[in-house]
């Protein structure tokens, strides 16, 4: 039951050597979602080996550049590659231009349908739901308007003890009967109990996303108790007065959100390029967070 | 006196994990020119170490993404890196849109003037010069306009014999007179004849960059003997039909241009994704003409 985090970039504006511009791609339970999609994001998915055909949602934050400047080379190459099933593409409202501008000059015989979902102000918002999973949108407080998602798990019923099948000689109506809760009669009349027959469910696992925002206490109530949060800490403590003017956040002030969410785990990104090494930004926000770790573009973090 | 290739993408419409799509650097005496932005090339500028603030000139083949999409993010990069000298770009007049909408959506604040240089179809053009170097654009053939270009050192003037400097205590004004091509007259009324003087000036050097393009004799006449040719060479001869269809050449097609131009060395670029090794390329292509080369990104070639 995968549920796993690729990087492919952690970079912020200006990209360097090490790091791509921001750009993530996500499966949860073989739904593959981007985040992001920064400069170079279809060469780094196909560094991951992550299929194209696979992307059906991309979930765009923010419209300044090193998120969404890999949407052209993608859309391009989907359409190389003979797509004709729909893309969509959540965020803010000016996708459109985006999307028809990239049209108009470079893609005039397009051959699937890009579908922009755009997203409202103000507060969490259930975009997108399957048989297994959810995604939200919530504000995040930046320079323009940038919002954060929260990908979870469907709880699931409750797990068959497998070995109970050949005791009980359990047939398909039988399972799907004990799995939405009823007991079970043998065939000599024994009421077997159904908590006798079923173990608990695994809680369903959450992740969520949070680039580019200034401090922003508001989000920790929709982000509350997550298996994985990935903040932004463009910057180190030394610099919280330039975070502020450029709404961005330190990795003090990641930690901080981490740690009043209640959070399992903190992925730190988004890296000032000022930055050589890391080594004080993780500091910094361990002695708030312990659970904190460095993002790193190709590593793959399950969840 | 440096005349150095850097090829920074030599893939073609769909990138692979090997190759980015096309761009090149191309130092001229220290002009900086950049040939081609095809996505990932500021991040490729800053693997191979080309200062952002050196470039003032990009020549565009054509308005197709994998030569393009890169402009977004290294317009904006000058932009965040605190730009205020002008930048050119040279190529097709719809430059003027993509840069127009780059300005419109991401880039209200921008702080360097843009000026793009449209180029006219039909025939060589000369499109720069400065002391040292001119540059001429002519036309390829290819699905849309597409424009190939030449750049070539200027004569330099003929180098003094330095060994005569102390022997005839020539000063500054003496120099500067022979090397316009005047005997010099020594205080014992000895005239010097000019041709003792000088050794003649190594011969101009000249790149020709030829992608995208069908197989297309009339530029021969253009890049007559140059000293490297990039040409493309998107397939092999097995895809005759599709090259042609496609307006793109094979690696004979591109040996052929070489030969008949009577260029010094030819390199292959712009290679289709499909080919995982490309040994048939390169022997179709030497086949016709020995002195071909396959590019390979951040390879940097002296000419």
């Amino acid at each position: 039951m995968t549920f796993d985090l690729t990087i492919l970039g952690s970079g912020s504006a200006l990209p360097t050597s090490r790091r791509y511009p921001t750009a993530q791609a996500l499966n949860v339970l073989e739904r593959f979602f981007l985040i992001d999609c920064g400069e170079g994001t279809q060469l780094q998915l196909r560094n991951a080996k992550v299929k194209f055909g696979h992307i059906n949602h991309i979930f765009i934050s923010h419209l300044h550049g090193d998120h969404v400047f890999g949407l052209f080379g993608l859309l391009s190459t989907f359409n190389l590659l003979g797509r004709k099933t729909d893309l969509y593409i959540y965020g803010h409202s000016d996708l459109e231009n985006i999307t028809g501008f990239f049209r108009r000059q470079f893609a005039e015989e397009m051959q699937y349908p890009i579908h922009i979902m755009p997203l409202k102000p103000g507060a969490l918002q259930l975009i997108f739901e399957d048989k297994v999973c959810e995604v939200f949108a919530f504000p995040l407080r930046h320079r323009v308007p940038s919002w954060g998602y929260l990908f979870k798990e469907k709880v699931r019923g409750p797990n068959i003890r497998k070995e109970l099948i050949d005791i009980y000689k359990l047939g398909i109506k039988d399972i799907i009967d004990i799995k939405n809760g009823k007991d079970f009669t043998t065939s000599e009349g024994v009421v077997v109990p159904n908590s006798d027959l079923v173990t608990a469910p695994k809680p369903p696992r959450s992740y969520a996303y949070c680039s580019d925002t200034a401090y922003y206490e508001r989000i920790t109530k929709w982000i509350a108790g997550c298996d994985v949060l990935y903040h932004e800490a463009t910057f180190a403590d030394s610099e919280r007065k330039i975070a502020k003017q450029t709404g961005h956040s330190t990795a003090s002030q990641a930690a901080m959100i981490a740690k009043k969410a209640g959070v399992k785990k903190l992925v730190l990104g988004h890296f000032s390029n000022r930055y050589k090494e890391l080594d004080t930004l993780l500091v910094e926000a361990r002695t708030i967070f312990t659970e904190t770790y460095l993002a790193e573009d190709l590593q793959t973090i399950s969840i």
